[in-house]
């Protein structure tokens, strides 16, 4: 050992306690709960990233991401951070300095979505609606027929509103005015209908915690040919190493190149939450997110409590209910978690203190799990 | 169930197997095989972001990194990535466009340095050396007072070649020219003595896989309050919103502003590998690793072979071993992985073909791991 080391200094080598966490039934706009076969594969020992054993895993987990998307995109891969990163990527890779891009701006993520565009010197056009509402195809088409914009973005299914944006033609509309369709899936990848393809959506990012039961930590991201084609026309490089498309897909792809070392145990994770909506099918799992929602939305009304959506565009994966005249939303938060450790926190932003969010999500998703909310709620209002 | 819906494409419901994977002795350059402790840590089950449970883990990761890195910054943090991202965040918090970086290449991550500084804007000085060379004071010298950057970015532990760089003097010259040090400890932190405070580095990063034997997709980051006030005074946003530190710290700091979602697994773990280091103590950690760095050595010259750099620059975590003249790299490789399920890549860029990387790092760096390889390594050679 080095005799000239400077002393070590010990004020941060604090005494830790074996971990302990108490066991929550996590009701809220996610992390979800993990399914326990998905935290049994994180505990599987490493391999190397670039271990044909790895490899494999790799196209397994690029295959399933494109069932449960319902695209064939080759470039489907899961983007080692977590959906805020996948959302940065959209982004970084399809925007180029000047570009207009219209964010659809119903929720938080709307409003993040400009936030990052703008930082990539997208000229940005927030179309802005009340939260909990949905754009509608007549306002979307006036809107890219005055702009003309490189990029539309939406949020399919807002985490802070509990609004799902019909998709129906919107895809036609984005060709016909020759823009791509970027799409925030990430609280509806694996528990609402959702069909990439078929609705022609160019971009789009996820997150694992939500419907897919697995921890957060990665971020599946799809780009299709026409938005590669729009990455491949840039005049320099992707201002963002990290997320740079054009690095990770030789990563990603058969050239196997390196770029970063991918996320090992997160991966096999992944595959087994994917494996679980692969075994149960993607018509089942939405039909009981919707049977479940359905049971909440019943249940709250027994309680006198409305929901804040609009049935017809409701997400089944996360409920926005409102919060009752003199009561205080917090409060009733803390006390559904202290005594019946049932995570179900309130709003954000516009919704603050207006609406608590209740997440049925993935594994989560189960007729008991709406009981036993309802039970708790009951008891505390 | 809407009955407009679509039907749903097969193509990728693809059939897959229980997760399994080889027992693998990762003696590589990296990710090494994670501790048993830490794996149990993984599979805890999930609580929320926000919840208090991980506020407290979240206070103790930052501790015990303050620890491992011998830093009181405030700003410490795990970055939710892998370490190439907390490379680049080191980068597009400290850089404006314009700014002059000198960046120290002596090896491929040197070269990456380069490639992230120019997407952030900088104008990139490359002091280039040949690979497993380290930078002496007085060529840094010279090179800060001629180009007189506003950061000298340094590779501690140069994974690609095996070097440790020196940094006793560098940061009494930064302050000299005024210039922020920024530090890649990737393959040193918890394995290669590191005293951060005491050698006036400004920025750091790392990865988990490495010497603190964690899974990758967390990568620690430091800066102190010369980086912070650089960050402050910015014109602009930082041009990276998911790395954008003065929102990190919001959500890590006392504040706790909702930025993204911590993974969760992840943290759990690098808590459980931080607490193994603290228990260990990190003058007893180094010295284990020199120790068994140095029967690696030894076991090396018995068997004729050497290593790539000069053992006074050698890094304890990382060896660099020549490839005997008619011997080829990848096939030695090749037979030590599929004989002895023992990972030991070759070289990268200017190295490939013409070393072996053997990395001791973390839970791995043990006599009887040294003497297997070597055992491999006589009967394939």
């Amino acid at each position: 050992m080095d005799l000239n080391l400077p002393s070590v200094n010990e004020t941060y080598r604090i005494n830790t306690q074996p971990l302990s966490v108490p066991q929550r039934l996590l009701l809220g706009p996610g992390p979800s709960n993990a399914h326990p076969r998905v935290l049994e594969a994180l505990r599987t020992p490493l391999v190397g990233h670039l271990d044909s054993a790895f490899l494999g895993i790799m196209n397994e987990v690029q295959d399933l991401l494109r069932y449960v998307w319902q695209t064939s995109n080759l470039l489907t891969v899961p983007i080692s951070g977590t959906g805020s990163a996948a959302m940065e990527a959209t982004l970084a890779n399809a925007i180029e300095t000047g570009d207009k891009v219209v964010v659809g701006v119903n929720g938080y993520f709307g409003n993040r979505l400009v936030d990052m565009a703008g930082r990539y010197g997208a000229d940005v056009v927030a179309l802005r609606k009340p939260w909990g509402q949905v754009f509608g195809l007549e306002e979307l088409e006036a809107t890219l027929s005055k702009h003309r914009p490189a990029i539309l973005a939406l949020v399919h299914a807002e985490t802070s509103t509990g609004a799902c944006q019909p998709m129906e033609g919107v895809g036609t509309l984005c060709r016909k005015y020759d823009c791509l369709l970027l799409l925030d899936t990430v609280t509806s990848l694996g528990g609402v209908p959702l069909f990439l393809d078929e609705w022609g959506v160019d971009l789009a990012y996820s997150g694992t915690q939500k419907c897919l039961s697995c921890p957060p930590g990665l971020a599946p991201f799809t780009m299709n040919e026409r938005a590669i084609e729009k990455l491949n026309r840039r005049s320099g490089k992707v201002p963002n190493w990290y997320l740079d498309m054009s690095l990770v897909a030789s990563y990603w792809g058969s050239e196997r190149t390196y770029h970063h070392t991918a996320p090992i145990s997160m991966n096999y994770a992944l595959r087994e939450a994917l494996r679980l909506v692969a075994e149960e099918g993607l018509e089942a799992r939405w039909a009981r997110h919707r049977k479940n929602a359905e049971k909440l939305w019943k249940g709250l009304a027994n309680l006198g409590l409305s929901c804040h959506v609009d049935e017809a565009f409701r997400l089944t994966s996360l409920t926005t209910v409102r919060v009752p005249k003199n009561v205080d939303a917090k409060h009733i938060s803390q006390r559904i978690l202290r005594e019946y450790n049932i995570e179900m926190p309130g709003g954000l932003g516009e919704l603050a203190g207006k609406v608590w969010r209740v997440g049925l999500m993935g594994y989560n998703s189960r007729s008991e799990n709406v009981q036993t909310l309802l039970n708790a709620l009951k008891n505390v209002l």
